[in-house]
């Protein structure tokens, strides 16, 4: 039995939870895990504090770590993903492809309380690499790298099921700038041109849907032709894509999986919302999870911002779940402290777009309070980042200062406030 | 004769440069200026690139710099106008409030190439300070320091017209959490509390309009009122403002002076482009300057994301030019460093907007094949800030990395293309 088997028959303790910390009626949660509007993604090992993403709740901010072939250091990715956790990102990816990938895995596990995910055809990609070639992956690798991390208590896995024989065909008439950006998604439609046959995550899907059932793993069908250009945006090669994820969330649903869309990329602003609602209306409501999306090319070294921009648009539209973007996206890996810019910017994103929706209003007011007032230590505690926040004050301010070195005495605040004292005297 | 009052008779050198660097037809550019939709900030005395703002031509930025009482350094504060218009700002706006005020203005005004503005206010407003209160200040004094500013060669300055008898009344009925933020807006707020009589830049206006028109200063009328909490948005208060300002737009026109509109601040997203659409009405299309908008209260230390987030929305919904925010607002002066970080965050800002409205594509298109061939030295020369980048990627990537640390020879673009070639041969 699945978290969504069971929210079908009645409320499990992880929706409880979730409707007490996002403060929503238990009861329509209930109903919206058991639609598939809403998923709490928790592997039956049962390691991470529950999690709601989807519908009605707050947009949640995921922070990918990860060693790559150069950058290979189990400690390093273990720091990385504390960091995002403490900076405030609701979940972590590991996307490892060197180094010990398992003990990576495991030890990132091990060390955070928030859903984990991967995306286990890397590993298996780069084993196969190592061997000969990635095009000669079998279909039992691929199926039994998902099935060695749901055993390690993985709770979400991307999986890149939509890159088939229809959607390969449709992104050779295309004529793209940037082809396929996904590292994922290239291993497969490299897979797919080299075998001539479909591929195994799609054609075995119901295999894949065991395998899920089993350790209650949710399923987030990746975007393998999402596009890594603002030229390629919104094209009929991603179309495509979304259109087959649609009809995989739908059997996902049957079979009692959890199931989520991963979504773009690099969008111009206003085809965001289009994406969004295309994205909504052709995988019936599954929770949208989006990349960025990033809303020029143009600003390598400033991509949490170009990210943060087009992730606001996007939860604006529906979006319920972003995945960050750090300042090193298109130039390499990020370290530490990128790591913690890239959360920050996605958690500004997220919060931008619910205060739209009417949520979470009372965080703003009490930092409006705490400014009137000039209580700095308020405003740093309110602060999403208060280090940096307290760092930049003390940077930027004499010691005896207590409004601040843009204004001094000349504190606008203070004057306007005295003015209205005097008159009321 | 103003600029203005030239271009309703025929073109001018000065539109015949905007047109070209804009790529758009001199005589509807023209036809704009005439209207007043598009300003070219210009001094008499001709020392500024001319620059376009306003309907139809690109987004433009502009970077406050200026000293404090604390932070009083006359090289300081031009390193930093260059700073700012080596990073690509269009505009300088010189803010400084310590020091020897005269001598900084007229130094960053000889360093810098782009248009240059002030807020006068300021200045009449230390000077006041000092030898008695601010509320001292005499009409005189007020005017005198806006024509001491154009004689110096000021292209525009922000003058607080709309703080009249009438919006502080309506102000004091509000009930505001922030009260006023605005600092030259407090002067005249307090000023009004105090001699209980009308705001001289409002009452006198017509011989500000005199001034004006001599020196061919463009006036921007500032937003006094503006918000400065997202729970004071849109209020009675500042719409009242907007509402007088409208009808000074009006006026300056007829006396053949530039005129733009400035505008907020804080802002909800879902409130950015009722408030734009408010402006252009309420004040005739006359062009919309904005600060930020900065769309959540909680993000000191990131407020030049925020602002980006904010400016992206209220350039596509019709805002003309964005004043940035750095990292430190709210906490302090900025540095250097946090100038650029602020210049950068609004153009990108003002180029997702440009995007939007069909602009500049090809600069995305060319970072697009730049990827796509994995040339960085390309990529460098079209990135916004091709230092950062160049400086980000040597960081993250050993030294005979062709593709990136972040996928090594896992190399989506790489995959793909070779799979496709290979099935060609």
């Amino acid at each position: 039995m699945t978290l969504l088997d069971d929210a079908r028959r009645g409320r499990v303790p992880e929706i409880e939870t979730v409707a007490r910390e996002e403060g929503v009626d238990p009861e329509a949660l209930r109903r919206s895990v058991a639609e598939g509007r809403v998923v709490i993604p928790r592997n039956v090992a049962g390691r991470a504090r529950p999690l709601g993403i989807g519908k009605g709740l707050r947009v949640k901010v995921n922070a990918n770590v990860g060693s790559s072939k150069d950058r290979a250091d189990l400690d390093t990715e273990v720091r990385k993903a504390r960091v995002a956790v403490g900076a405030g990102a609701h979940t972590v990816m590991d996307l490892s492809t060197g180094g010990d990938i398992d003990a990576i895995r495991r030890a990132i596990i091990e060390a955070v309380d928030v859903p984990v995910g991967t995306v286990p055809i890397y590993q298996a990609g780069v084993r196969a690499a190592r061997e000969s070639s990635i095009v000669e992956m079998t279909a039992d690798d691929m199926l039994g790298g998902i099935e060695a991390h749901a055993r390690d208590g993985v709770d979400f896995v991307t999986v890149h099921c939509g890159i088939t024989m229809t959607s390969v065909e449709r992104l050779q008439r295309q004529g793209r700038i940037t082809g396929v950006v996904s590292r994922g998604g290239s291993f497969l439609v490299a897979w797919i041109l080299h075998n001539e046959e479909e591929n195994p995550l799609y054609s075995r899907f119901d295999q894949l849907l065991d395998i899920a059932h089993e350790h209650d793993l949710t399923l987030s069908l990746g975007d393998g032709l999402r596009p890594g250009s603002l030229a390629d945006s919104t094209d009929r090669a991603q179309v495509q894509e979304t259109l087959i994820l649609g009809e995989l969330v739908e059997r996902s649903r049957v079979a009692g999986v959890q199931v989520m869309v991963e979504g773009p990329g690099h969008i111009p602003i206003h085809e965001i919302e289009a994406n969004v609602r295309l994205q909504k209306a052709a995988c019936r409501g599954a929770p949208f999870y989006v990349l960025g999306p990033i809303v020029t090319d143009l600003a390598p070294g400033y991509d949490h911002i170009t990210g943060a921009i087009g992730g606001t648009l996007a939860a604006w539209a529906g979006a319920d779940y972003l995945c960050y973007v750090t300042p090193t996206e298109h130039l390499g890996l990020p370290e530490e402290e990128d790591v913690k810019e890239g959360v920050v910017a996605s958690l500004i994103a997220a919060h931008a777009a619910d205060i739209a929706r009417g949520i979470d209003l009372d965080r703003d007011l009490a930092m409006a309070e705490a400014r009137k007032a000039l209580d700095w230590d308020r405003m740093f505690h309110l602060a999403l980042d208060p280090d940096k926040a307290r760092e930049m004050r003390e940077r930027c301010n004499p010691e005896d200062e207590d409004a601040c070195s843009m204004c001094g005495d000349l504190c606008a605040l203070r004057m306007v406030e005295r003015a209205l004292e005097k008159r009321s005297e």
